[in-house]
């Protein structure tokens, strides 16, 4: 059965990497030595060994060791080798695109439904855990092949989620606002998870859990959003 | 000889729509009698008609009547007949996109370059004249064919520009290293020219004009962003 947690950031301001949802990566992480890093997002134009150096700092604090994408990506099979793969934040549209480029999404997608891969992903990892990227908040720095993603869940993801600022003066669409637009086209069917920075969602045995004490903002096309918390059954979407 | 106006945004904060820049336009638009309007960026949604109505009301003040793209998509040689299109602002992609299905995309880029159509963006519709869409703040709510653009300027734009808020708790990133993550890619070789609300570009008889009163920030890649006024000449990008 698939396990897979969809982080809305990696960090929270003020905290270090990783540092806020440590109980969580814990408990998640028991049992696992060793971990597949894919940092093909590059937050900020970070090399993937600096990335990579970076998660890797991270996990030893929890005695994971971690590969990094880039040392397998002539070999894709070689994703099964490993029971765990994290997906770090940065540009979605980048990731993606280096995921077609080196045929990782299909391996990635399988082995996750099949329960032999547990997956983490934080931002633009989470964004491209839903069914597309049409969601991302990110600038379209590269024109990938596709926006169809991971699809390891039957809806689309909105990291970062943040609500309007009715003080601004700033004439940008709102999160919202931008949502709502890509409802208004009609093949725009699914479901979008608005996950506010410090929320995540947790599916394991079956369940969907949203984590992190905050609530969660709900997008479904024609309907009004509305608002989970996290002792909420997670909807039918 | 080229006339092209990109305005950063139609409105700014507590003035109607395109009432801000109300001298520019009359004296813009001297001696025209009609108007094409593509309303395909649908801000919030709005229909075809609906947008056209609101950009016809408006133009209406100053003795110009105005003609929905989508009474001529059927025959895109038709913009031919006009002496100038305005496309307003909206969603990037889905503009974008609905250019290349109703093959407008050649035939504006022409007709502008020659000098026989006169163009004017705001907001999507101005980062649409850029080389490509690359660095458009939108969400990427449909996939379009390409990411290039009109190329009525040989550099790239980012309407409503904003300063990194200092003082913001949110994780997202800012403005500039977006387009310094867009930058990071070798084959992003164009400058960026990052236009604040109430900014707009005028490019006439050979030249380049920034609009508005507001400087503007200009990011070339390997060198570090800087401002222009008004009154400074525009850089050789």
């Amino acid at each position: 059965m698939s396990k897979i947690l969809l982080l809305s950031t990696s960090s929270v301001h003020g905290a270090p990497y990783l540092e806020y949802c440590t109980p969580l990566l814990e408990k998640y992480y028991q049992g696992i030595k060793e971990l597949l890093f894919i940092p093909y997002a590059r937050p900020s134009g970070l090399s993937w060994e600096e990335y990579t150096a970076k998660c890797a700092a991270r996990f030893r604090k929890m005695n994971i060791s971690v590969v990094g994408a880039h040392h397998i990506e002539n070999n894709p099979e070689r994703i099964k080798d490993f029971g765990a793969v994290f997906i770090g934040g940065g540009n979605t549209f980048l990731l993606l695109n280096d995921l077609y480029k080196y045929s990782m999404i299909d391996v990635i997608s399988k082995s996750v439904g099949s329960g032999d891969l547990q997956y983490m992903g934080t931002s633009a990892g989470s964004n491209i855990g839903g069914l597309t990227i049409n969601t991302t908040n990110d600038m379209p720095i590269i024109y990938p092949p596709s926006f169809t993603a991971l699809a390891l869940v039957n809806y689309n993801l909105n990291p970062h989620y943040i609500d309007p600022d009715l003080g601004s003066k700033h004439m940008g669409e709102s999160r919202q606002t931008r949502i709502a637009e890509f409802h208004s086209q009609e093949n725009n069917t699914q479901a979008v998870v608005g996950l506010r920075e410090g929320s995540g969602l947790l599916i394991q045995d079956g369940k969907t859990m949203l984590t992190g004490g905050l609530s969660a903002r709900i997008f479904e096309p024609s309907k009004k959003p509305y608002e989970i918390s996290p002792t909420d059954d997670f909807p039918k979407i």
